[in-house]
């Protein structure tokens, strides 16, 4: 039975102000003054206001990391050659990339879906192949994939999170491999942010100058080509997205469906999120940015989606790297909110 | 025996470039572009050389939370009654302070040093008791303290810090607790960086408008009064200090000459660096800044030290909060470079 996205979408529900309202009231009673953990309670306070519960358990946590290629690499608008995506997806199946690691300090599993890469995975333990087709096309000369491609990656999303939230998870992170993928998210915000694409195209994992330059000529030439449809997020995803932005656009309107707050990795992740909160606003009530990415077009999707990263580290490797790092702040926000000493159990005067 | 704040100083040595660059040549070699996991990278390598361990493990870890009190409180320039310093240490002994709970989330101890608690501790199990006085005098009519109680202040921080590495601690962190002591740390502040005392003095744990301003006047007339010398660190902290800021100079001290790195938490940490580093600019070389607090003074000494924040996540706790977050950072920074893959091991093909 196929998930619809009409269906997810109409499940998600507003945020029960009531909810953050108690959850304040109890910040407020710990021994230390008012708000003076600042964003660490605020992250506490919408942790309970998205999942409604006030007396929070550390949640189980998973990163799905989706990976896929991407036809426009052969313009050259990648500092890697395209073999670097099968290759990486056997290294994070390995526990060897910087996810991995990332993810085992903060105590959360890592799941690597193939949704779209260029490569037949024979031995591939661990791997969840949800394969749609081998890369996109390239974009600068025809549609990404097509409408029906697009919708699938979507509910391949959908279903990730849908079934994780079954299995009890609590928390997801976004993550993504995909060599040329900041190319398909900076076409997709300059599209539903109304930026420049030259406001919003970065230099990837290290291209040079005058690479740089071209990359922002083959996005402009495609959005020129293909026209997409600002109020049709869709049509958007399927002339100039990817199948792994597809994948997690779906993931957070499945996550939000479930009231399980999603923690966004970098810019990747926050054109994922500009395609989902275009099907669903209300999804992005569920959504935590977790860091401020090197990658320019990123403070775009963040001004636009109304999100406050809790990181600056200048990171700009992706794969929910700093994903990662923004759970582990949820878990100490929520360890705050359910440890610390009230002013009239610890016998601590308040404020005068 | 007695420590020599002169000998600690003088244990103190420069960091060793040629290690630095060792570890940046591996991290270039991770399976990820040169760079990308930003700050995260550049705090392994500045761990790696501080330490000199091309191979760490994760240290055990520490934060030191010093707490005395202020006798410039009958001023009225704090929010919160003087009685609260003993309550709070009493909670910090029950692990029910936020930096109790940010220790457990990042796998670190507390200990909790009385230096200058204006209260006589019966039954205080864990306690560590090295009272010098019971809290400064009122620096806004004399001296805080003397010139012998200040350096007994250094050296109480040196040997906490001193035993602690004997005893294989391998990263420490900066705590404390003390009503008033913004007061004090900016009066040093505006000492020793040369700003005007209105630049460096903020609301603590939230006084109002006119309490602001009066705070700023008390300050003001402490400095006008006594004329602390910048160029003798131990006469500012004498005349216009802390026993908790003492301690914590003398814990920065004490950890630099035993290798061993020191994560700094917010303001109050920040004038005792200023203070650590007048006395010995080497030390420097060993310091962490953890957090941008709200403190308004702290960009000022943030500044002053050369030193860039992980995190800015609008707190103004202290205890040693921050400090927890940043402990738990570099830890994070450790394992993505003993941990990842290189692109050989992984066989991943390197920038084109």
């Amino acid at each position: 039975m196929s998930i619809s996205i009409r269906d997810t979408c109409l499940q998600i529900q507003p945020l029960d102000p009531s909810v953050r309202l108690k959850a304040q009231a109890r910040l407020a009673r710990l021994t230390k003054p008012v708000g003076s953990l600042g964003r660490l309670e605020e992250l506490a306070a919408s942790y309970i206001a998205m999942t409604g519960e006030l007396k929070p358990n550390i949640p189980r946590g998973t990163i799905f990391t989706f990976a896929a290629d991407h036809g426009v690499t052969c313009e050259g608008i990648s500092a890697y050659p395209r073999e670097v995506t099968p290759q990486m997806v056997l290294n994070l199946l390995r526990g060897g990339a910087g996810v991995n690691v990332l993810a085992r300090h903060a105590e959360v599993a890592v799941r690597i879906v193939d949704i779209g890469v260029d490569y037949e995975f024979t031995h591939a333990p661990g791997l969840i192949k949800r394969k749609i087709m081998r890369g996109t096309k390239n974009l600068s000369i025809e549609p990404a994939m097509t409408r029906d491609q697009a919708e699938e990656a979507i509910r391949v999303g959908i279903e990730m999170a849908t079934e994780a939230c079954k299995q009890g998870i609590g928390i997801i992170g976004t993550g993504e491999m995909g060599i040329g993928n900041t190319t398909p998210s900076a076409a997709i915000t300059a599209v539903l942010t109304g930026r420049l694409v030259a406001e919003v195209t970065g230099r990837g994992t290290g291209i040079d100058e005058s690479g740089h330059a071209h990359k922002i000529a083959v996005i402009q030439a495609a959005l020129d080509l293909h026209r997409p449809n600002a109020n049709d997020p869709v049509d958007v995803l399927s002339k100039v997205g990817g199948l792994e932005i597809g994948g997690l656009a779906g993931l957070m309107l499945g996550a939000a469906a479930a009231r399980v707050p999603i923690v966004l990795d970098g810019f990747i992740a926050g054109a994922a999120a500009l395609i989902a909160v275009a099907l669903q606003p209300l999804c992005g009530q569920y959504l935590i940015a977790s860091h401020q990415s090197v990658e320019q077009g990123h403070r775009a999707v963040l001004n636009h989606l109304g999100l406050r990263p809790l990181l600056d580290l200048d990171l700009r490797l992706g794969e929910g790297t700093g994903a990662c790092l923004g759970i582990d702040l949820v878990f100490a926000a929520i360890k705050v909110y359910t440890e610390m000493a009230t002013f009239d159990e610890a016998g601590v005067l308040e404020k005068a």
